[in-house]
């Protein structure tokens, strides 16, 4: 009986899982750096968690499940909810600012295609209980560190800079009212992703007065910072929310990042909780999907019930991140599978005892270590294996052992060998040895 | 809107993340020093990969669901099925021996309760395509390797030993026939879990003849080697299973773990494929259920539509370990959830913009480092901020810094201030300064 893998999934053999490694291994040490605690919550949590507030994309993409207690679940098709909940659930005792991190395997039922697939990673951090767009600048820093850090430079990828409450002070401006912007959101957010003519298409929809849709379409046009400095009033809503995109700009500079960094009207970010700066990562050649995204989120732990708590955050998927670092050559094909330190072999079968010994005594001192299953197979087929598993030292035990328990250790690289007693071997194993 | 977490799943704020990440990062090092390659598969499967050989019990518990397209899923409980379906599909092309660990979320729909959860973390390790006990050693030997690690001595756990064969063929000599094999494992596997008069109901309806349960319960009680030696008829296919057993022994022993193991007939672990040698670890005292269980099982590739190729391999869940560890004080409070390195100060607000320099060059150069989100509050302030986040080492960017480009920098372990030029810090800061 034979069973495929279900479609949009991945089976991580050795060599990919190596890469998955390579990458998370990656964000937890950006994240550690840049002074990030690590969380996690289940896999799946009540379904209503993604009726609140994800929006209606991700919930028409849920996977979910009546458990046999009647009760309606799903599995995460993002961890900011949970987020919410956790935080809430301890919002008294947790010290602020709560700086914390999570790379969540997430799912969602999409059509599988480049870049998008129903089960992947997520790199998320978080900073709660922060007002200041220093903490939307420290994320997007500590975003830019791990980017800079797997070789990807501002020639490869650009951060667009952008604010949800400048775009709602500007469309209230203009007279658009306060129930429409969750709406109005959502189709701009599509704007690069659709033919222009479906795109104006939507946006007549949600805004049937030409003039008003015009204005809003040059405003998305001017990235120019000294342009958009000419077009705010002084002591106006619109330049508060514009001091922030530029405190914002001020602060990745100072933190050696702003080349990395610009203003780009046209990001907006379709989830509906973003309430401040909104940002996302994309490639210069512009192919791929955003490499990531995120943005400020202040009323999000009101809505599931808690007090009113400021928080900023962004989520990067391992996706669209791993087609870019393969396009760019950074993700050599030399990520191993396997590190073996010592393989111990024998000349003789007689000496089987003493393999095993000496390898379950290396592996307890912290080594990593192999031998043959084939005790019947000559040195040379073992030396074989030992290449194979790419063995850096082979510890022979043979002729010499008996004689005067002396080991031959025999340098995988350089073919070079030596001589060595084998208490004198094992004192040497005191790490460093 | 307040919406609590689903009963048995776990949230892992920081300080349990701490120490969820100290047991997978122990499992991940055991396996890979003793040779093992990480694999994953996805977290669902069709629902039928489940139907086939885990057993009732686990069929029972699955969290499963149709998706959009009307296909029957089912989150994991285990992941050896899906081991056996990724070695199907490459088994031309993968070099053998095969030997895999995987450290998989899986559910079961279990009433929760100590030690067992519907939401959990299970070490895998797998050896396929070696057909000698040394496989079953090896994979005994890398289990009590990382309960030697965490520091369980003998005296703590004991490992179990038997044999499905031996067992088989005990069987089959008493005149129990080949189609209830199943059934009779799945009830002797619950003997030490049940009330002895329930046990033995259960086993009446498999096992009528009164003078075959007698001799089936004795063949169980006997653990003596002698005595069991004394038992067993040469050139028998008892004797063939029974020498099995003692190979496995007497490997443990070479490889330096032999006080933690012993033949135990009690054994007979409840899943379907095994075929050869199973094993489980046990606390001494016995009040938990078993931290580690596992086996040959020597058809599950061919029963997923494989060639017949030899397997064995173990599985440890995190939650009954965690109680053990806890219940032994092996689990110090002092996990720490952050490690920052320099916590960067500022005298006055007018140093902000330094501030947020160095911490950025500290980072990009791999250091942790911090600062306060108040850039208003001082520097007693910010020094205590330090001490809260565990910062070994505070930088101070002060008047030394307007007079002459110096940094203080303070320990926060002995409180000892040294002043630095800046130029010379981030000199020393090439790694191990």
């Amino acid at each position: 009986m034979k069973i495929p893998p279900v479609k949009g999934t991945r089976d991580f053999y050795p060599p990919q899982m190596a890469v998955r490694n390579w990458i998370i291994d990656g964000w937890k040490r950006v994240s550690r750096r840049n002074g990030f605690e690590e969380y996690d919550g289940p896999i799946f949590e009540y379904l209503k968690m993604y009726q609140v507030k994800s929006g209606d994309e991700i919930v028409e993409q849920l996977f979910n499940m009546t458990d046999r207690g009647g009760r309606d679940l799903a599995i995460r098709p993002e961890i900011t909810p949970t987020l919410a909940r956790m935080v809430n659930q301890q919002i008294n005792s947790l010290a602020r600012p709560i700086k914390w991190f999570s790379v969540p395997r997430l799912c969602r039922a999409e059509r599988p295609q480049k870049g998008r697939l129903r089960e992947f990673f997520q790199w998320n951090i978080d900073i709660i209980g922060v007002d200041s767009v220093l903490a939307d600048a420290e994320v997007i820093f500590a975003t830019v560190d791990f980017l800079r850090e797997v070789g990807l430079g501002p020639s490869d990828v650009k951060v667009k800079i952008s604010s949800r409450k400048l775009l709602g002070v500007f469309l209230s401006g203009i007279g658009v009212g306060q129930e429409k912007l969750d709406g109005i959101y959502a189709v701009l957010d599509k704007k690069g992703k659709l033919p222009a003519d479906t795109f104006e298409e939507l946006l007549k929809e949600q805004v049937p007065d030409k003039d008003a849709a015009g204005k809003i379409l040059d405003f998305m046009r001017v990235d120019s910072i000294p342009e958009v400095e000419k077009l705010i009033e002084a002591d106006s809503n619109e330049r508060i929310a514009w001091n922030e995109v530029k405190n914002v700009l001020a602060y990745l500079e100072m933190m050696g990042v702003g080349e990395y960094c610009v203003y780009d009207p046209s990001i907006v970010r379709g989830l509906a909780y973003y309430t401040g700066i909104v940002f996302e990562v994309h490639d210069i050649v512009g192919e791929l999907r955003a490499i990531c995204g995120g943005g400020r989120y202040d009323n999000l732990l009101k809505d599931f019930g808690g007090p009113m708590v400021s928080a900023t955050g962004m989520g990067m998927g391992d996706c669209v991140l791993e087609i870019l670092l393969r396009e760019k050559s950074l993700l050599g094909d030399s990520i191993s599978t396997r590190e073996i330190e010592y393989f111990v072999a024998f000349a003789d079968n007689v000496f089987g005892s003493h393999v095993y010994r000496l390898a379950g005594e290396l592996r307890r001192r912290g080594f990593s270590a192999s031998f043959s299953y084939k005790p019947e197979s000559g040195l040379s087929k073992q030396l074989k294996e030992a290449s194979a598993q790419n063995a850096k030292k082979c510890v022979i035990i043979g002729q010499e052992f008996l004689e005067g328990r002396k080991l031959v250790i025999k340098d995988m690289g350089t073919s070079e060998q030596e001589v060595v007693g084998y208490d004198d071997f094992l004192v040497s194993l005191e790490r460093g040895g």
